[in-house]
């Protein structure tokens, strides 16, 4: 077993029953992933809130956004046409929705451990192609000021990066999706490289190819090209079956070290790090072959889907690098790093 | 039936045996998908040429670059580890593979009809992510005098939409894949629109979302951003499991009129219209509900993947579309079709 993370003592640090659903009809089924950065002289957290409506008995339903609006659909649980056997993902005559229904919602810490709702507006799905809604929100903070955030954004026409810039967490310029679907897992760097922004994504294989980390660049964040293919699953491994970025890669002396997460095909989510090279990111510098993180916590093993420990956000303080991530997609936990024993697992 | 196609009397205009082989040891085993253009007053056509080994009893066998050399990979055909159950995909242990190794080859005409093979050097897969080959280029042709090609790039990566700039059809500018994959059929718009060059494209959706035809805006063509579905498939009718774009849309005093292709679940490939605003056009002005040509020709149901017509390539002479198209995936055919005609089918 290999796992250098200090975990929180107080973990889980954020449970569903600690905020407000956003509609009174809605549940709070998960709390996940979230992004993090510095604001205003506190710790905030950009979390995925999952929801959808109390499960009535032989019944299954779920929420979209229509017009603005949540809708709630319902079936009959013993319906042919459905498929739940995924808890996330349904599929009804064949078409895909998802079960629950996500916003992005703001918490702030002065000690990073605990957390409070200072009760702000919600992020929410703001267009036909978020009307599953928004999850898994990277959140870059560039030097001149700019929070880049990018997400996860869900319809009925695909999944993509959806991204969002602000400066206050009050006005958010919208960029719409600026990779094509399907993709997730987009991690901006924090400054450019040989005068691009650089990108990691994590394209949807389809026949050839996987759920592998690519890298992309761009002139101005709203457009991004020169897509290439930097790591894959590794077959037989802890990594085999998916991987994709967590937060900004953070930079050390040796490279842009990059935390990521792998899954087995027994969807066993792990992280583990990459290096990459200062000049040239689409270069790999070094893999570790063991992860740095397993689910191996009680909450990390058991949940709405257990056996996951996934991150999208972190904060960095000399050596050491505070993760927070979501367990077993259902709850929110802290662990801290030394970057340093993290690099000394790069080969 | 609605098929408004007045096909070349001598068609197919070109089959596997009209071209060489690109090393002795291959067979070409279908030419398709031609992209096409005009260059020093002679029309060309940019064949998508699809190679493989004789296949010798017992053994399944296909090409694959490394290095820029052709390789060939052998397996026994009994190999309960190989599945050939589809002849253009092949996968071995769980990976895929494309039965042949296709590059494109340039042929001129005078007349556009009877073309020759001048015996011009080849395009071929250039990197990491061309391997498995580049396959139905679209040739856009701009103002300018620059030629942009987009074609779809394979390899063990993924299949995305690569691009060359050429304004001599000697020297060619390399932009890599500029959009994410899993993605093909890109067709570049022959003008700029509100200050930005367009594009459609096909992201293949997983879990939600479909085969369906997403636009996209570029301030550069290198980097591309903006994504819009702006096309579904549709149930139950002959398009319900995929469609995707042609050549550029042809701009006319309605909207850019989109020359498109869409399959049902049986692969029955036929080619379709619709209409985009001149100003917007990520907004749909019409669509038609029969296709404006199907599949009916004997060298357009039989051959290596029978009953599909696909067109990426065509040219404009006031009111006449020449389109050059690939049938049954084998053999390169050509149709004229009055522009007014296609355009009183779509409400």
């Amino acid at each position: 077993m290999a796992d250098i993370a200090k975990r929180f003592v107080n973990n889980p640090i954020l449970r569903p029953a600690d905020i407000q659903p956003s509609l009174p009809e809605l549940k709070i089924q998960c709390l996940l992933n979230p992004g993090v950065f510095c604001f205003e002289g506190k710790i905030w957290l950009l979390l995925r809130v999952a929801e959808r409506p109390p499960q009535k008995p032989g019944k299954v339903s779920f929420p979209v956004l229509e017009n603005g609006q949540t809708k709630i659909l319902e079936f009959d649980a013993n319906d042919p046409d459905l498929n739940t056997s995924d808890p996330r993902e349904y599929k009804y005559k064949g078409v895909g929705y998802l079960s629950t229904l996500s916003h992005l919602r703001l918490v702030c810490s002065d000690d990073g451990v605990t957390f409070r709702d200072p009760g702000l507006p919600p992020l929410v799905g703001a267009n036909d192609h978020e009307s599953f809604g928004i999850e898994d929100c990277r959140v870059a903070t560039l030097a001149d000021g700019r929070y880049v955030l990018t997400y996860t954004a869900v319809s009925a026409n695909g999944y993509g990066p959806g991204m969002r810039v602000t400066r206050d967490w009050r006005t958010f310029e919208h960029y719409g999706m600026v990779i094509s679907p399907s993709n997730k897992d987009c991690a901006v760097f924090e400054e450019q490289v040989g005068g691009d922004y650089i990108c990691l994504h994590r394209p949807s294989g389809v026949i050839v190819g996987g759920h592998y980390i690519w890298l992309a660049r761009s002139p101005d964040l709203r457009h991004w090209g020169e897509n290439v293919c930097i790591a894959r699953s590794r077959p037989g491994m802890w990594d085999s079956a998916r991987i994709g970025a967590g937060a900004a890669p953070i930079k050390t002396e040796r490279g842009w070290l990059v935390i990521y997460h792998g899954a087995n095909e027994q969807h066993r989510y792990c992280l583990g790090a990459m290096l990459l090279d200062l000049k040239n990111p689409a270069h790999v510098l070094a893999r570790g072959t063991e992860p740095i993180m397993e689910p191996i916590a009680p909450y990390e093993t058991t949940g709405f889907f257990g056996n996951v420990v996934f991150t999208n956000g972190h904060l960095v303080d000399g050596d050491t690098v505070t993760l927070y991530y979501g367990a077993s997609d259902e709850v929110i936990c802290g662990a801290r790093m030394s970057i340093k024993e993290i690099l000394k697992t790069l080969c």
